[in-house]
């Protein structure tokens, strides 16, 4: 899976609120949160680097996404994953919603979605 | 997409803490939910029927997926998701890890989850 990616250069504490504040200007709000590294820590003491899981959702596309396919709530919201780059910076990466959405009634809105997606990505400052 | 499902007899509350209970049984906790209805009704004033999606995660399998594929983290959580069933009680459905997390190192690992997520469904009272 490809996922729709980019790297930033700036610590993950604050490339998520860049990255919550880009999103939110394409009408994606973060819906559910994951401190991945907390969790597996907590649960089975598991030290990993941090990894932090973003839920992301346009209401809009994900109420006509329902409307044309309800199996869509299979994959609602979209992930948008946070990690350390390896030569520093904050790596993002997040679903393509055109690899998993492959019904062709929401071939346009899978579209539209990864446009806007994207683009999110496109406006973070480097 | 074709989902690990079920339906109960179950209204829709009485059904979460049934899945929530069954899918503790196998390991899986659930880290994030998300009340669709409520969440589209609050942004864009959409009236829809009751929809819940609950973010399911076995920590043990989510840290083998991870050390094995990196990306398995766009996949993280598994949805499962609730609805009222056409005919009354709950529809329960769940994303088949087997159709998500296709690379090839991580077909072991799926197949161990999708059997404990259908055990989960099995073990519901009808």
């Amino acid at each position: 899976m490809n996922p729709i990616e980019t790297t930033i250069n700036t610590p993950m504490p604050e490339a998520e609120t860049a990255v919550r504040d880009a999103l939110a200007g394409q009408g994606f709000g973060i819906l559910t949160e994951i401190d991945v590294a907390a969790t597996l820590k907590a649960k089975i003491g598991v030290d990993r680097p941090a990894l932090k899981i973003l839920g992301a959702c346009n209401p809009t596309f994900a109420h006509q996404a329902l409307s044309i396919d309800p199996s869509a709530s299979l994959l609602i919201p979209c992930n948008v994953v946070l990690e350390p780059a390896p030569g520093g910076g904050t790596h993002i990466s997040i679903v393509d919603p055109r690899q998993l959405m492959s019904g062709e009634n929401l071939t346009e809105l899978a579209e539209d979605a990864a446009n806007r997606l994207t683009a999110a990505l496109e406006s973070l400052d480097r």
